[in-house]
């Protein structure tokens, strides 16, 4: 049900093909100290640095580089940044990468003035911000996340053998973010398709979640259809723009906070994949990917309304002479299929995980509440069992 | 398809039975002096005046009333609100209704230090914002125009017998508006049911353009869907929070230029209407609806493709065994059906048109461009004709 909210989302997105130049905008609203962030390196081979650098140099800007955000990006990265930031006397954050460079931006946006430990203050204690933040800038280069415009930083520490997401307010969203489909073909396969099964799941955490009848269950509808169309047509032709440029789109809206309105939202498969990952550093799409069929085939009975919606208003699937139970089976072998058809990592051992890592993995596992059925600890190794 | 655009919209929403507490962290954000606009005096009636003002007072405001804001608001009222607000030193505007009080508010804002004459500049000129604007804020107690959380703003001159809305830029939308579904439960059904239909027209005024593979589409199939759900429950039942809730939602989001990305939008059945409310000055979304299936049974063999697709996701129609034609037919009868069962006027008769009028609309009738067959004036009169 649509119940009290508050809806804020003030990113300033600019989209298509010529989207970089919308930086001669944005960038004369900041002082001159910008420190841009990026990862290992990609954005310099396919030209996307030497293009922003020429925007920063133009707006007059001092350019302070902090490179190196790995995909899973760690506490101890974290503090280099902010140190960077402190020492730059930064005026803007300035991401150029996917998902995993602008979580990583907006942890050092809030981070930089703490006085406290930022992973003890905003991770563990999950505490609000109420220190100077600096804002923050995407220029994004992958799609998956949607953190280009929302307040999600992920941040993992390995001796915790933790990957948490604080998921900030309005105040910390990228003041802007350029979405150019264009910057998203040279991806690896791999990376693109992992990015693809995030936005679903995204979806599906959401959808997966309440029994009532709301407006945000339509929109996900709308957004999964558009979403299982136009994959279909990027795996086979990475450089139609078309397709890529819907699921770039699909791809924020997906987690922006609009279509989780009125729901509780599951997260399940989410804090299942971030304790695969902390314990292997696997790729966060793909740890989804191999862990959703079986915890969607768990908790299926639990949902079975929404599941067999799920399977005729998203996979067509036709209920006509069939149980509900075999509806919504249907629905979700259409979606292994699909996601098989993706080429998506459907099992934890092509992750580097072992029956001996489990017990480890279901200590890493944060429980959320919010999905059709919380699962306890038998549960989950049972489910982490069933993804081997 | 999604091509360059800039996407940014700011409003605040406070949505929820308990929203209009909303007030009390967005007043202190402004000066003292509040224009209150609202309309017949309704808001009387049903007490939110009351609660307003209470409010308003414990902020510590003054008030200047600005009341009286006709359906169709007009250029001599907007004149009026001008010299309230310069007299008032308005810090704010604080629009108490529905659509029409909404647009007034925004109109007056852009209007009321223009050093020319606003209906000449920002009407039929069209020309950009660029002098001082007063923030609105809106609390909503109809829904339908999505005038909430847009740029839009509808003027009406009788004179000229033009009503023409400018859809004014960021700047210009409302910084806060306060969403209360409870609100909306006291409208007489005749207002209820225009503004749903106003509502589910803005969604076809976007979809129906277009040819390609765009996300907005998908968008625009589940908000419909939601739509036609909820509005069934509505009508038979005014007090059922959810579905007034779903239709609040809906309508903001219809209308808010998320759904307009990638599209050339129509917007045709809104100039039809526009035009015969500027000769009858009746209801703006029962002057859409007994123009509409006259003007859809005319467009459709242009945009067949589409039709038949909105037959077949919006009103579930089986394509099987059938030729395109039938099944888009099919759609458009499901959808007028829908519409007599809400009980929409579906015939100019019904308000005060004669045949002796439709030069007249034909004259009034602005062109657009975007829809799947720019109509010609022969045309246009054939429409009006078919609608009587």
């Amino acid at each position: 049900m649509l119940g009290n909210f508050m809806y804020c989302n003030p990113t300033k997105l600019y989209f298509g093909e010529d989207s970089l130049a919308g930086l001669n905008e944005e960038l004369p609203k900041y002082g001159q100290n910008v420190q841009l962030v990026y990862g290992g390196g990609s954005i310099k081979k396919n030209g996307i640095y030497d293009k922003v650098m020429e925007i920063l140099k133009a707006n007059g800007k001092n350019v302070f580089e902090d490179a190196g955000v790995m995909p899973n990006p760690t506490v101890h990265k974290l503090y280099e940044g902010c140190k960077i930031a402190r020492e730059a006397k930064a005026d803007l954050i300035l991401a150029v990468g996917g998902g995993s460079v602008c979580d990583y931006a907006k942890a050092v946006s809030v981070s930089a003035y703490c006085t406290e430990d930022p992973w003890e203050k905003y991770y563990l204690q999950m505490k609000d911000v109420d220190n100077e933040i600096i804002p923050v800038g995407c220029v994004l280069t992958m799609v998956g996340t949607g953190s280009e415009m929302n307040g999600g930083a992920v941040i993992t520490n390995h001796e915790q053998k933790l990957k948490i997401g604080h998921v900030f307010d309005e105040r910390v969203y990228p003041k802007f973010s350029i979405l150019n489909p264009v910057y998203t073909y040279t991806l690896p396969r791999y990376q693109m398709v992992a990015g693809i099964y995030d936005i679903m799941n995204h979806i599906t955490e959401q959808y997966f979640s309440g029994e009532d009848d709301n407006t945000s269950d339509y929109l996900m509808e709308g957004l999964l259809r558009s979403l299982i169309h136009s994959s279909r047509i990027a795996v086979k032709n990475p450089t139609d723009y078309e397709a890529r440029s819907n699921i770039m789109w699909i791809a924020t809206w997906a987690l922006n906070t609009l279509v989780a309105k009125g729901k509780s939202t599951d997260w399940m498969v989410h804090m299942l994949g971030q304790a695969v990952a902390a314990h292997t550093d696997a790729t966060h799409g793909m740890t989804l990917a191999a862990v959703s069929m079986a915890y969607y085939r768990f908790v299926c009975p639990f949902g079975l309304e929404k599941f067999k919606r799920f399977a005729m208003n998203v996979w067509d699937v036709n209920p006509e002479g069939k149980s509900d139970e075999q509806v919504a089976v249907e629905g979700l072998q259409k979606m292994e299929a699909y996601m098989e058809d993706l080429g998506l990592t459907m099992h934890l051992k092509e992750l580097g995980v072992t029956e001996e890592m489990l017990p480890g993995i279901v200590e890493s596992t944060l429980v959320m509440d919010g999905g059709y059925k919380v699962p306890d600890k038998d549960e989950i190794r049972e489910i982490l069992k069933n993804s081997l």
